[in-house]
């Protein structure tokens, strides 16, 4: 039986090798004039800056430039949208990885209207957002966050009273996501190790979230399939190889379609909780726990019982990752299967554990005590959640 | 490795039994005033329509009505959208079959235009269009065209110089779909029979595609598992269940997604022409040729050789049909088992022959030379083409 489900659209996709190159013809058909959101620089290192730059002006489009170092902040938004007031800006192009994709998003969101960014922020000012926006081309040069088909985005105020909040609307999936692996193949190992982590752990969490339904069950196993092909290949031998980067990439997309439409599972509770508490990129903390993590819950399923279909994905998603094909018979050695593959990963990736990051035993319980399970398929209990962290301590 | 590959939006979808109930809801976000385009009478007689118009003038909603009596007309539509200029309407709300949505997508793309509508037909006036339109919501009543995902509209003039040609362009596809299962309870065998091989038809073309990419690959095998469930419940004993309904409803959808993003094969070139010629339904000449078209196309590629993914594919959906596990080494059986599935279905849903719409021997030569193969895994010579049809003469 299908449950009632909902799907929000996706953006339109031009996907491949080369894409950028439609960029400048994509935005010209907008009209106008952009507002060009990049990051720290690596993209004009990279070369693959200045050949899209050079399009867009030989087709005679006028830009605002806005660079987002770092994940956005409230000021950085609204000190950009004050400055921009007034010049005409008609859409928004967004160059980066998804910290870049998520200042464009509230960017995007904020020209329309009249009031500090803050007033839409989940948890602080809480208003609705109308849904007025302005036209917006998403380009990653990662394969992590899939921003590209979001409908939040991530602002972050640093300090002693730091939090992290999104703003959300369906209207703020970008109307179009360019994405190009050629633009990933610059990306160094440890990005693409901690990016292609969050992807698969996005992946599997919206795979077997309570809210999963049967077109993001089915985008959720194809993402998969091809980021446990190829995120060992992208982060050693594989990194210049176009094939490979075009599979995370094809995974993150996915990745972000799937969680825009079936929410996300214990590990971004996590990560919610410690990101707000700690300086540490997003894929690390997800990347670090989610072995122990699909352990736990594994062994809470089991435990439990009944929950034989989820258990059943976990299988499949194992079958996937060892290049076996899936027999029900074999559904508890597949989950475990999966859960050494995940362990396997993390160690040859040398992801970090969360001491590295000033984490220490300490801090557990308060971490536990603002940690959501979300859309997890079981609850965990607070004793199996400080098990899933302690675990990645040291 | 990944091919380059387009996705172009999908609508916003609400699926689920009583989804229904939101449609006026929805109306009254998007303001204004209402054309509702229905069919034949079907939806007042199964008391669907009462409870729908009910909400709808609760809600305050003033709505323009217009009745699509089969397959649209270039005339019913210029004829509509005169009568209706001046009336204010600001959104369609189409409910019933594929031509009663083609015919909401035909008015929602006219309404902006003071042209006829053959202006925009391809092969006749051939302008493209603007994509100026009015905010459509689609409301299947037969699980069968995916209409509610597609970006074309089928138009018909009938007579002696009659042709069926699409108007087409990306904003044609809804802005919502709203799939309720209970809407199709009361749709009789022989429709969903025939509306439900076309689904079938159409999932399997897109997922052999030669234009397939991995997102399509994704969702035609999950349409392609449920169709394989629910096709001969859905016209017999499962008639009244509603679960039965939604596989069939949720495998239509995707067939629209899919072929709107990955196109279709022979069989729907072979409906193209006869479906020209010949007063035939288009779900009788798809459910009607699916199984010798496809024996042929697989034969075919066996001869020819060097298509081995696509034969995978083929077996893929053989051994979901068959409800087995797929296993590679078993890849010519699970071929043949479609093949034998596919006319054992046919057979046990009386699927007519051609001959009953007055197709003759002789009239082949002439189908087969106005024949495309469009995006068929392998091209079938003019012979192939012709057993294809001669088999399901008589």
């Amino acid at each position: 039986m299908i449950s009632d489900f909902q799907f929000i659209s996706v953006p339109r996709i031009i996907f491949g090798a080369g894409s950028r190159d439609l960029i400048a013809e994509e935005m010209r058909r907008l009209g106008g004039r952009a507002l060009v959101v990049t990051g720290g620089g690596s993209l004009e290192e990279s070369g693959a800056w200045g050949g899209i730059e050079g399009q867009i002006q030989k087709a005679g489009i006028a830009c605002e430039r806005v660079r987002a170092l770092g994940e956005p902040s409230p000021e950085l938004i609204d000190e950009s949208v004050a400055a921009l007031r007034g010049s005409g800006v008609t859409l928004v192009l967004s160059i980066g990885g998804g910290s870049v994709i998520d200042a464009g998003k509230a960017l995007s969101a904020m020209m329309t209207q009249d009031c500090s960014v803050t007033e839409f922020m989940e948890g602080i000012g809480g208003r609705e957002h109308n849904g007025a926006v302005l036209p917006h081309i998403a380009v990653p040069t990662t394969s992590g966050t899939g921003s590209e088909a979001t409908k939040n985005a991530v602002l972050s105020h640093v300090g002693p009273d730091g939090y992290k909040r999104s703003i959300r609307h369906d209207n703020f999936i970008p109307d179009l996501a360019v994405v190009d692996p050629e633009l990933v193949l610059s990306c160094p190992a440890g990005v693409t190790a901690a990016t292609g982590l969050d992807a698969c752990t996005q992946l599997l969490e919206s795979y077997v979230s309570t809210k999963a339904n049967p077109m993001t069950d089915a985008l959720a196993l194809s993402g998969l399939g091809f980021v446990g092909d190829s995120l060992l290949l992208a982060c050693g031998e594989g990194a210049g190889d176009t094939a490979v980067r075009a599979a995370m990439a094809y995974g993150s997309l996915m990745s972000g379609i799937c969680l825009a439409n079936a929410g996300l599972g214990v590990v971004h509770g996590l990560a919610a909780s410690i990101g707000g508490m700690f300086d540490i990129p997003h894929g690390i903390v997800c990347g670090t726990l989610l072995g122990t993590a699909t352990e736990e819950i594994i062994g809470a399923l089991r435990e439990r019982g009944g929950e034989s279909v989820v258990l059943e994905k976990y299988a499949r998603v194992g079958a996937l990752f060892a290049g076996r094909e899936y027999c029900r018979k074999d559904r508890n050695f597949l989950c475990d299967k999966l859960i050494e593959i995940l362990h396997a990963w993390i160690k040859e990736l040398d992801i970090p554990r969360l001491r590295d990051y000033g984490v220490l035993r300490e801090d557990c319980a308060e971490i536990v005590r603002k940690t959501e399970n979300k859309n997890n398929p079981v609850n965990l209990t607070p004793a199996e959640i400080e098990r899933v962290i302690v675990k990645r301590l040291v």
